[in-house]
C-alpha cells in the first residue's frame, strides 16, 4: 500500500520535505521531494499541496530547509536568513491564513533561543515544525475519534467536497470521521458529491477513500437528493471554513443545499471541523460576506468550453448553512450537540482538549 | 439576429431540411442543410438534432426526402420505398417513441392516399410533417402562453435541464414560458442550473435564453439552494420526461433536489410538459423504473479524467418529483392546480385542446 501522507520530513536536520503531487491525482499518485526553501514555496504556490492546516505545515518544514545553510554561519546571518525565508513563503499563497500563523509560531520558536548557537536553533526548528504537524495529525484522530461515535455500523453516509487528509497532516476531519469508523469495525458506504466547480469530491474525496479502502460511490450534486430518498444515507458529515458564534457555519457551495435536503429526508447533517475553525468574533453567518469566483471555473470546467461565450455567471465559492441544521459539530474536544452559542462558547473557552462528549 | 427555428424545410416537394447541428452549441452556431434521407437519419444518430418532439419532426421530413425520387415512379415502387425508408429511419435512435409515432402517422397519411399518383401522395406526405411540425409549434405556443400567466414582471425564475426550443419545433416547454412572459412584456431573470452530468443548461438552455434576449445567470446545480435563500427566485419551472397518472413527474436527474430546496424556500414549483408527457398507465412515481447510465459521463466529464480510475459511480438519468411538491403542471391545455388525479384524467380527456385555465 502506497504512502498516504500528505507530506512527510525525510531524514534529521539536514533533511527535506516528501510532499504528494496532489495536482496530478486522481489520475497519477506521485510523491515529490522537495530539498529547498524555493521548492517548497513553488509546491503551495502551484497547489501541489493544498487545505489550510497542510499549507501551514509545508511552510514550517520550508523554513526549516531555509535555514539549513545558515545554521553553520553566525547568529545575526541566521536571523537575517529567517527573516528573508519566512517573508519569502508568506508570499506563496498570500490569503492562506494557517500559512502566517504556522511562520509566526516559527519565528518566536527561534527568537525563545536568541543567544544559543544557530546549530541549536536550526534543530529547534525542525522539532518545532514537527510538533505543529503532530499536533495537526492528533487533531484529525481526536475529531475522527468523537465523531464515529455518531455512526453505527453498516451505515450509508453522504459527505460534499474534500475535508480529508489531504488538506491536513493527516485524516482530515469530515473523513477522519470515516477512517475512524472504519478502524473500530463500522462498515460504511460513503456517498461523495462530486462538488462542482472544482471537482475535489470527485478528485480527491473519492480518491482517498478509496485508497484507504472505504466503499465510496461518486455522485453528482444534483443526486444526493434521490440517494437520500431511496435511504441509501443515514447521516451527513462535512468539513468547514468558518463558523460563527451561533454555529451557523460557512462551508463549500452546495452544502446548504446538501444540509436542507437532509433535513427534509430527517438526515442528520454534521459538520466536522477544528477548534481553530470557530471565529467568535463572528456573531452568526449573516455576517460572513460571500466571496465571487471566477466565472470560468464554470464554464470552462472541464478544461473545454461548455457554456456561451459571454455569458453571466453567478459563482459564490461557499455559502451558509444556519445552525438550526445542524445535529452537531464534531472537533477535537469533543461534540457540541445541541449546536448552541452557549455551548460554543463553553467548548472554546476550555484551557485543554478533552472530551465534551 | 440569426434563425432560432430548430429545424425547418426549404423548399417545396423538392426542398431540403435545414437544421441547427446542437452538438456545436454553445460555442459555434451552424446550420447543416440535410439534403437525403440518409443525411437526416445522420442527423439523428449523431445528436445533431436531440429532443423526443424534434426527432419526430425531423424524420417526418426525412420521409418526404427519401421518397423525392420515388414520387416519380409507380404506386408499388412508392409503397416499397416508402416501407424502406421509414423502416431505415426507425433504426436511427431506437427508442425514441416520438420517432415511432412520427413514422407511424406519415405511413397512415400515405396509406390513406392509396390509388392516387405517387407525386399526390408525396406532395401530402410534406403536408403531413408541416402540420406535425406545426402542431408542436402551437404546442410550446400554448404551454407558453398559459404558464406566462404564473409569472410577474420582474421575477426571478429557475430552470433543471433544457426544456427548451432545442428540443422541439419552437418555443419549448419550460422556455417557452419565459419567451412567452417577455414577449407579454415581462422581464425575468432566469437562473440556470448547468445540469450534471451533461451540461444541457450550460451547454443549451443557457445560449437559447441568450440569443432570445432573456436575461440568464448560469449557476452550477449545487448553487440553486444558495440563489433561493438569496431570494433571487419567485418560481422554479421544468419540463418533464413522463408524468403518472397521480402527478408524480420524472425529469432529469436533479429535479427532485431543486423541488426539496424550493419547498424550503416557499418557492413554487411548476412542471411545464405537453399532455403527450402524461401516461395514464402508471398508476404513481414509484411505478417509473430509473435508467442508470455510464459511469464514465461524471468520471470523465468532457474527455479528461477527474475521477479515480474504477471508483464507483450511481448515475441515474432521472429522478421522481412526488405530486406533493407540484403546485401546477402547464400543458398546451392549460394549468393543472392543484395538481390531482382528477383534475389530470378530466383534462387528459378533454377532445379537443382549449382553455382549462
Amino acid at each position: 500500500m502506497k504512502n498516504l501522507e500528505t507530506l512527510r520530513w525525510i531524514g534529521g536536520v539536514d533533511g527535506h520535505l516528501r510532499l504528494i503531487d496532489q495536482t496530478l491525482l486522481p489520475v497519477e499518485f506521485r510523491e515529490i521531494d522537495c530539498p529547498s526553501v524555493e521548492a517548497v514555496w513553488q509546491a503551495i504556490r502551484t497547489l501541489q499541496v493544498r487545505g489550510a492546516p497542510a499549507i501551514g505545515i509545508a511552510a514550517s518544514y520550508g523554513v526549516c530547509l531555509g535555514v539549513q545553510k545558515a545554521a553553520k554561519t553566525d547568529e545575526a546571518a541566521f536571523f537575517r536568513r529567517l527573516d528573508e525565508v519566512t517573508g519569502y513563503l508568506a508570499g506563496s499563497r498570500p490569503t492562506a491564513v494557517n500559512l502566517f500563523w504556522a511562520l509566526d509560531r516559527m519565528k518566536s520558536a527561534a527568537a525563545r533561543l536568541r543567544g544559543k548557537p544557530p546549530a541549536e536553533i536550526a534543530a529547534a526548528l525542525l522539532a518545532e515544525a514537527q510538533a505543529i504537524h503532530e499536533e495537526d495529525r492528533q487533531m484529525c484522530r481526536a475529531i475522527g475519534r468523537y465523531g464515529a461515535e455518531l455512526l453505527a455500523d453498516g451505515q450509508g453516509v453522504l459527505t460534499h467536497c474534500n475535508a480529508g487528509g489531504l488538506a491536513t497532516a493527516d485524516y482530515g476531519t469530515a473523513l477522519a470521521v470515516f477512517f475512524a469508523a472504519a478502524e473500530s469495525g463500522k462498515r460504511l458506504h460513503v456517498y461523495a458529491d462530486e462538488t462542482r466547480p472544482l471537482l475535489q469530491g470527485a478528485r480527491l474525496t473519492a480518491w482517498e477513500l478509496m485508497e484507504r479502502e472505504i466503499d465510496v460511490t461518486l455522485i453528482c450534486d444534483s443526486m444526493a437528493a434521490q440517494v437520500m430518498r431511496e435511504g441509501r444515507v443515514q447521516a451527513v458529515v462535512t468539513g468547514a471554513d468558518r463558523i460563527a458564534a451561533n454555529g451557523d457555519t460557512a462551508n463549500k457551495i452546495g452544502t446548504y443545499g446538501v444540509a436542507v435536503l437532509a433535513a427534509a429526508h430527517k438526515i442528520p447533517f454534521y459538520i466536522a471541523a477544528p477548534t481553530s475553525t470557530f471565529d467568535l468574533a463572528t456573531a452568526s453567518g449573516k455576517d460572513i460576506p460571500i466571496e465571487q469566483r471566477d466565472a470560468r471555473e464554470i464554464t470552462h470546467g472541464f478544461g473545454r468550453q461548455t457554456a456561451p461565450d459571454g455569458v453571466a455567471v453567478y459563482n459564490p465559492a461557499f455559502d451558509v448553512t444556519p445552525v438550526a441544521l445542524i445535529a452537531a459539530i464534531i472537533c477535537e474536544r469533543g461534540l457540541i450537540r445541541p449546536v448552541t452559542r452557549q455551548r460554543i462558547a463553553e467548548v472554546m473557552g476550555e484551557d485543554k482538549p478533552g472530551g465534551s462528549n
